[in-house]
């Protein structure tokens, strides 16, 4: 591992694209060799054309990068992260691909594909399996893995450790940051003290991502893990963090504190990871906790909070949206691409 | 029901007391004859004791009147009612109940009672009943009748109408509102910007309280309904109006047609209550209603609003939580004893 | 006054296009016979054309009009209310009134004509006189009068009861609601939990306007008034209401007191109009007093509030920036001027 | 300075002494040997006793600390700073002083004390020669060091460099964040979605600690500067930053251009602090900057953001309020004592 691997981030001056930013301007594996975003920003520098709205101060190094068109022919990277819409990531991400690119990419339009990995590192990183399926269905040199949706990420890794106990039935209500829609994406005057009991698609991808990522990876496909999920999902006027009222239903009927024991006995092995937290999920036992404000930025924003673990079982999951919800995901997912020989 | 009848207000400075004053002011059957409030306002004009915090303007009627202390003989009221807290409201509305008052109160100090009506006049006004059996039990000449926990309220007011489908099991995550916890009950550095997944003994309620409000009363005593509520109470940044998402199971297994069409039947035959809206259930077919701040004025704040009926069966219930959950709750109660001669 | 005139909103379905339909909806010399919106809109009812966002419920004689393209010869109106954008409300006025139409707009785009008044009813209402300037000038049957930038008429109808002190000198600082720039105007995440020290173009019109307001109609023409205005204006995380804090130096140097009784002495003898408030400017003697929030509503949105008067001389003056700062304006203009025989 | 020197905390636990413990957990020179707190708090461990509220994590070394009361007698220190109220700091913070201690306050108490230095380390450090006159006068061993009231840190920053054209007149509008009034201070029913125009007793400070800070040492006292501030203070819904409009009349009447590069030129030779940023003062010449949320952390929260320099003069300042307006201005001012040798 001695040399960086050259990465390019696609959609880099969006809200999504500053977060990946963020997190690859210090990284000890991967360095910033292309930011590309589309027509209007290409040739300015990425000082000029992000409109940077982090608390965090715009990384020197990127600020005087110019920033390239959204072209595989433009771009010098082994690696790439794709904050692209879902509709235009499509035709771009396959362009990476076949041009022998690894695309780590948080866009959707990839993630309900039979033949590419739908991961969270903690959670099923044995489907990296399927991009020699890829490969081989789609003739690429180069290959597509995906996040999930930001609101099934945070709790689906907490689902992980209490797959032990028989998972039957989820239910979950989410409160979701206006961050997730992007920087333009919720007028001030739809949110400002008020809630939207509402978001496009969401509900659909909550119920559907969980079960693919937990499903059973048979050498040559995922079979999806059988319990069922049913969201009611709803935006709130916080800046980051989704926050997520969970019941698990679990054929073995685990009590609080042995749910509570799963949680913190968890350990994926992957601390060798930079970006890995100490803790991904940290508990909480204080009565009020987590909350976006104070537990979004734990483990750099990394970790997932749960908390008041009641019978049920009932608890409360809470995690940074942008980051462990959107790039630091992808991010983590190249680390252990990176690591497992893929790039 | 020519003459008006007298009602002094209890606790009549704080947030929920400056709704009673607002509801009162202009009432066709009540007149406010006693502001009442502890030891610091009494002596005082409600105009210079009460911090009025309503968008509304103060009512010119109440802002001259001299406050008086809490205590049954400085009041000359047929009808009082209560927004004391819990704790100091026992031992004072058994007081005015000895004394010959009807007390129509928004504490909790008497909710689970066995001889004291919890009521929703739509949900359980054959419950009045009790009034007789708790007379008889206590020696009162007068007797008080409760209303239920603002949250309770609002999705009580729907599971009416989905009696006939069989109740089983009702999952609850609400997001509730700062007005909720009174003037000061939420320090900003608390909730601006924020969550809060946790509000005192508030799941409890909601958990029990439907459980006597559905229920049968026999001439002496209520059987209970026989169903679950399962709830995760959350604090959001919203002024007034609890927003909650349900999940509601039933024996017969509707449609969310079927169970729309149950909201629009709806009828309790109440119009003839002054403040009764026309529409105590309001269905809203928008994808992303009803809202907080769009919905909670509706039926001047007496409507319920429900939405995204949903396979599941899920929907959003939404009302304002110190009007139809509190101040408004208790008038109305207050307005049924009335047409039925309690007073 | 027996018969009711025709008026017509252009832009009805946008923020300050509700508030002229909520203000008209019951109005009881003026009767919506058109409500007019570009493109998509027209065609449709207004229930399905307006995104209604306002707490007040959707006036239910508007709600089933059918919205018309903003068109001269669509409408059928002796007065016209305009809530177009500035851009855009040049030549469509100028139809409007070439056609025989009064109109009354809440756009930028006349307000410095030399002959189309800038009026504020309580201000200048003597400017009418420039409508016969500016028939004769444009050769139009109908003509355009306009009210100034919502932050201009909160301090200047403060101003004009200060003339007597002689102005020479004003420094304000604006911090200013959400709903000014519009619906789409201000996306959540530039202004949640944050102050925006910019509005493009604003100061300009602070500075300016009231020049034209507090100037002299000399039969043929406006000379300006001669006093200075320094602006610095903001934007905050508030829905509707404008807070100002205003420092005015005045010649003979008036004690607070002396200013604090000109405001109460204001009268502008126009009790007759309908939507004129009792008083015009509220005096707030608490020392925390005006807010936004608290306050806005007062006369039904159409009063300003100012307190803290102190040396300096220093005050703040908050008003609704949606209803006395845009629509009411537009409304209370038009009101003189039926008064005036103009329509 | 090979030694680090042993600092405790008074009022460790509140919304300003939860600074003290962030900036101090990894300082190079100080080390916490004591966090003090009142009576509840005291003998309990401060992860307990501390209900921490700031975004970055408690720091571990500070989480298992047992808190002892404030006294001088309990404290084993060289230096303290206190985040005391100011009417319990004037007995307390005299006592640690007689007792040897060099107390570093950022409370009101001894601020215009002739003999106690009011300070900025960028402003005035020539003021620190007052310790000898407070020694003599007082026969104190320690002594006290005041900052000033946060929203006077911020712009008295910016007034330091325009010195040199002659300050005549100073108009200050504040918007300041609520954690400037500490974790209970403010009621989230007072300033969700609202401006409220009155902080108790700033403006008086605003208006007169400016003149001290820029005031001359002659060797035995300061002579107050001669310039006039007034100011208007008001709250808004921010959490951190204190952003605040100004108007700087001077004699020399310099041009937008003059007064911004004083701004960049402006070096007070401090860059051997620890605490002290690389640029005290940061202009911003982007329209519609500073803004609180993003510009806060800047210099991690010790600069403060300048922007909008136009004629008039007028220009915005911005800065983090419990940073560089409070805990902040207490560690800097300590750094430079221990740099002069007063530790």
């Amino acid at each position: 591992m001695a040399e960086t691997i050259k990465v390019g981030v696609l959609g880099a001056t969006g809200a999504v694209g500053q977060r990946f930013v963020e997190a690859l301007a210090e990284h000890p594996w991967f360095e910033i060799s292309a930011l590309a975003a589309s027509g209007r920003s290409a040739g300015r520098k990425y000082r000029d054309a992000a409109n940077w709205r982090l608390e965090s101060q715009m990384p020197e190094a990127a600020a005087d990068v110019e920033v390239v068109p959204v072209d595989a022919k433009s771009i010098d990277a082994d690696l790439v992260f794709s904050a692209l819409p879902s509709d235009y990531a499509e035709t771009v991400e396959s362009g990476f691909a076949k041009a022998g690119c690894v695309v780590a990419s948080n866009a959707g339009a990839f993630r309900t594909e039979p033949d590419v990995p739908l991961m969270i590192p903690e959670v099923n990183p044995e489907h990296l399996g399927l991009i020699d399926v890829q490969r081989d269905n789609r003739g690429w040199d180069g290959c597509i893995v995906t996040n999930p949706n930001c609101t099934t990420i945070m709790f689906t890794l907490t689902l992980k450790p209490l797959m032990q106990f028989g998972l039957e039935k989820v239910t979950i209500a989410s409160m979701q940051a206006i961050s997730g829609a992007g920087y333009d994406g919720i007028p001030s005057m739809a949110i400002l003290e008020n809630v939207v009991p509402y978001i496009g698609g969401e509900e659909e991808k909550v119920e559907s991502e969980p079960l693919k990522l937990l499903g059973e990876f048979d050498g040559s496909e995922v079979i999806p893990a059988e319990f069922n999920v049913s969201a009611s999902c709803h935006r709130v006027p916080v800046m980051d963090g989704h926050l997520e009222a969970l019941w698990v239903g679990m054929r073995d009927d685990p009590t609080p504190e042995q749910v509570r024991q799963a949680f913190l006995d968890f350990d994926p092995g992957l601390s060798e990871l930079p970006t890995e937290p100490e803790h991904p999920i940290i508990v909480r036992d204080e009565p009020d906790r987590p909350q976006p404000r104070l537990d979004r930025n734990a483990g750099n924003g990394m970790s997932v909070s749960v908390g008041r673990i009641r019978e049920g079982i009932r608890y409360i999951v809470m995690g940074h949206n942008t980051i462990r919800g959107a790039a630091g995901a992808s991010v983590l997912n190249a680390e252990l691409m990176y690591k497992k020989g893929y790039l």
